[in-house]
This record gives structure tokens, sequence and C-alpha cells, in this order.
């Protein structure tokens, strides 16, 4: 199979078409149409076999996972996603696997009506860059520059279960089958919380999705907007699934753990009325406080410091 | 050094500002204003250590380079360049590779007033992966699609150099230090070709880049444009220091190698005063005509047919 065809085959089998690409794959660059009125968000996320994901990993989740992860960053800025690019680098041309991992792309694709509109392809080590493009009313976009001090602290969803399925498979903690199979769903396909996301529009201050864990992650928002937190040990939403284990791996796992892409955003009391009305499916958890002075403090339930040991995840430590 | 501070270290030192990028690096996605009235075009070329450059190369050069090709694809299109998003994979955060890499590759942005707005590094295999967006007006984009039976078929600057230079480093034919300094600096800093990409706006009815060779590249338009072509081999421009050593390679070189980076366009007999005023200082070469009936006929001075042995680059080859 060469090339051409390789791309003819299989990245243009989408089932989305929006009226906005004037021009998709086949030319030497997409056109495409961004709507009056609104910026254009961009972003981009590398996955290496090896770094970030398992070399025998099942291509179906890792397409999905490699288009979430984007939309994830999306959602973290309120933005509504629209088109993607892919550059994958793949040792060959092998249709049983590009096959599974379109599916997984495509499938999470149409669920947010983003169409694929371009990217390369190389033979070389395993490897994907997804680039993703949304929308979003000037003015509204979620910042990571805008907490302010006495905003609440909120989580989407749960935290730890990703870092838990990845303990389990690298064999350093014990799960039963059912265990595995939950957080498992959880590392390998996370939910981008893009509607979530953009009914924070107006609501929240700041915002930002946890791909390095929640102390890396908050510490961002912290730094770009200047100020400090404290927050709550036992406030933190872990599944479940994940709970029962928290004494064998201790909080560090759910604390410094990337893979979750659960948001974490900022939202003054005078939001609170209209953030629990929103009420997504996966939940919202107030964890704490913003606070004028500089640093992260973290409390258990007794009001007790706890002192973490790791702090977030470096893609060249 | 940790991941973010060397993206902080290097990739923030741009020299270019522009005041449509609301937000450029640092937050989840760049956050960017495109102009009214205007097509979005994106496009996003791969690197791949060890199959698009030699794992030796020197950095500066690749840094170039690296924004050239995607520069290039949108001078294809007419387009006008505006922002990019680089994606790294490194096998180490070093200093002294980054330093020169970012040094190339600023270089030609502040040419072209391209800024960086976003991107991902990583821990891997050397890949450099670039996304660049410019702007053209609705209507005027240069596509594949467009030639017409009866356009000329025209090619900016000359063709072969840059393999001239490969097929040296790989010892394949010994050249002249002088020759080798000429030739290397075509295959290393390519020249996008981005004024002239606007200046054909509303006077070619077609366009491509050269990057996988005039052969494949030209093959695309006939393709899309469902048409055929006759091109004579003595009127595709070499350069004087390639001429002479066009006995010992063979045309094919000319023909069916990469890394050009020159514009392969179609343009309409009507329009070839308005094309001949234009005279960019790197020249325009008609090298032969659109013919209705499909296929591409290669003859040689004399009108004899020519049968080239290879017609293009494989990636997965």
């Amino acid at each position: 199979m060469t090339e051409f065809e390789l791309i003819h085959n299989f990245f243009t089998r989408q089932d989305v078409s929006r009226p906005d690409v004037v021009a998709g794959i086949g030319d030497d660059a997409a056109l495409l149409q961004p709507p009056a009125g609104q910026l254009l968000a961009v972003t981009s996320d590398l996955l290496v076999s090896g770094v970030h994901f398992l070399p025998d990993v099942d291509p179906f989740t890792l397409g999905h996972k490699a288009l979430a992860v984007n939309l994830s960053d999306l959602a973290a800025m309120g933005t509504e996603p629209a088109w993607f690019l892919l550059n994958l680098t793949l040792p060959k041309a092998d249709a049983r696997w590009l096959e599974p991992f379109c599916r997984g792309m495509f499938q999470l694709a149409k669920e947010h009506n983003v169409q694929l509109v371009g990217g390369d392809t190389s033979r070389g080590p395993l490897a994907i860059a997804i680039e993703a493009h949304g929308f979003v009313p000037a003015g509204k976009a979620l910042r990571r520059s805008g907490a302010k001090a006495g905003d609440g602290i909120y989580i989407t969803g749960t935290l730890g279960d990703a870092a838990l399925a990845l303990r389990s498979r690298l064999g350093g903690i014990r799960l039963s089958e059912h265990e595995l199979g939950v957080v498992a769903e959880r590392l390998d396909r996370p939910t981008p919380r893009v509607r979530e996301g953009m009914a924070l529009r107006g609501i929240a201050h700041s915002a930002i999705d946890i791909s390095d864990g929640l102390l890396a992650d908050l510490g961002h928002i912290l730094k770009m907007s200047q100020v400090g937190a404290q927050i709550r040990l036992d406030k933190i939403p872990v599944s479940p699934t994940s709970r029962p284990h928290l004494r064998e791996t201790g909080w560090d796992m759910v604390l410094a753990s990337g893979d979750d892409y659960e948001l974490c955003f900022t939202s003054p009391e005078k939001n609170r009325a209209a953030l629990e009305k929103l009420a997504p499916a996966c939940g919202f958890h107030r964890i704490g406080v913003i606070e004028a002075e500089p640093g992260l403090r973290i409390v258990d339930e007794a009001g007790k410091p706890y002192q973490p040991r790791e702090t977030g995840h470096n893609h060249f430590a």
C-alpha cells in the first residue's frame, strides 16, 4: 500500500461533513470558514509510544484517546470543537492497526461533530500529534489566568481511576477483573468534558484540564492568576472503585497523576446557584477555595497539612 | 530541565507578536482572531529523523526546514501565513540542540511574520510536526483541482538542486566544495514561495508545491483536475550548478525527487501578460501545457517520448 492509498482508504471514511469545511483532506491545505464574531481556539497534543502509552496498546482506544486529549484542552477553554488534523508516524502502513485506530478516533469525532480536515503520515516510530480547532465567543473563553481570591475550586467527575489502571497494568497493584475493567476504561477512553466546558462560559472564572495531575494543573491556574489556594483532601472526588485502594496507593495517586482529563475550574460564590443548576451527568465537586496568599495548601479532614511527595508529570524526567 | 522550563526558555523567545493572537503559548489552547471575510487555510507536515532528514542534521537548518515546508504548502494555496504550532519529540531536552533549532525556525518565522502560538513537546525519537495557518480571501485560493485544458504549466525557481545535494551526502555523486555549498543550501534551507503564491491569486488556475517530485505533484493536479498534460524535458528549469551533473544523474533526479519546494502551477494563456508582469526574483518557467487527454506525456527537445523510471516519493515504500 502506498502512503496515498493509505490516506485515502482510512482517513477519508469519516461520517462528519461540516458545512464550514470548504476544502478538507486532499489539497496542500484545508480551507475552513471560521464563524464571524468568535475566536478560534487551537491546541495540539503529542502521544508517543513508550512515553504516553504502552507500545502494545489497543489501537481502537489509542485512536479515541489521541483525539480525546485534544478535545479536553478545547473543553478547558470553554470551546466548541470543530476541526482537527492528524499527524501519524507509524512503523508500517498496517491496515489491521489503522482500521481500529480510525474507528476509535472517528467514533469520538462523530460524537462531537468534529471533522478531520488534514494532516500528514510517515513511516517512523509510533507517535500521534493531533491538532484541534474550536470556537468561542470573544470574551467568553475560560482562561488559566482568571482565578480570583474567594473563588471555589471545582472538579468534574472523579480523579485517580486512570492512575489506578496504569499501576495495575504495570504490576504495582492487584485489582479484580471487574475493577480493572472499570478503571481501564477511564485510562484508555477518557471522556473530554466538552459540554461541561461550554456550559461553564460566563460562570467559571478559570479552568484547566487535568492531564498532568491535579497539583500540577491547579498549580498552573494559581501561577497564571497570581493567587494561592487551599484544598481539602477528603473533598476530592474519588470513584467507588478507586476509593478502597487509597490506603494502598496513598493520596498521591489522586493528586499527582495525569490521564484523568477532568476539568478543574474556579467559580465565584455569586455563581454558585447557576453552577448547581448545570448539574452535568459527571457532577462537579467543590474541593477548596482560591486565596490571595500564594502557594497551594492541602489539608485533611481535620485541617492538618498534607505534604505530597510528587507534584506532577514531567515528560523529560 | 523540566518540560515546562524548556518550553518557557526556548519557545517564548520569538520576535513576532501579532495583534490577531489574543492568547498565544501558555494556556490549554491558543485564542486567535481570524480576519473577517477570509478563509482559514490549515496545513501540517511531519519531519521524522531517518526518514525526512539524516539524524545528524544541523538543528539550525532543521528548524528552518520544518517551518519552511509548511509555509510552502500555504504558498501553494495562495495563502498569507499567520500562525503555527510546533509538536516536537526529542530524545532529551538539550539546550545546545534547541537553541539553534529555534533560531532557524524563528528566523524564517520573522521573515514571514508568522507567530508560534502553541504545540506540545515530549521525550521520544526525534520528530517534528508543525501545523501552519494562513488566510486567503474566499474564492481566491489556488486549488489542485482548477487546471483547465490549454493552461500553461509553470515552475518557480529551478528543480533538482536539493536531490543533487542529498545524493552527494549519501555518497552517490561527487561534487566540488563550492557546488555542494550551493545545492546543500537548497536542500537544508528551502525558500517557501509565499510571495509568489499570493501574487498568483486570480492569475493561476491551480497550484501545488513540489515536495514529492514534479511527476508526483503535477500528477496530483492532473488527477484532481481530471485533465492530462504534456511537458518538455528541456524546458524544466535546472540551476547552473546542477545542469552539468544531469548526464550522470539522469533527468529522473529532476523529475522524481522531492525537497525542492518550488511551486508548480497552471495558468491560462489570457493571463500570460499578467503573469510576466509579476517577474518574481526566483523566476517562472513554462514547461508544458494542460491537455484534455488524461495522462502525463513527457517529451524531449525533439518531441520524442521520455519514460521516467521513478514517479515520486512514497514514505512507506
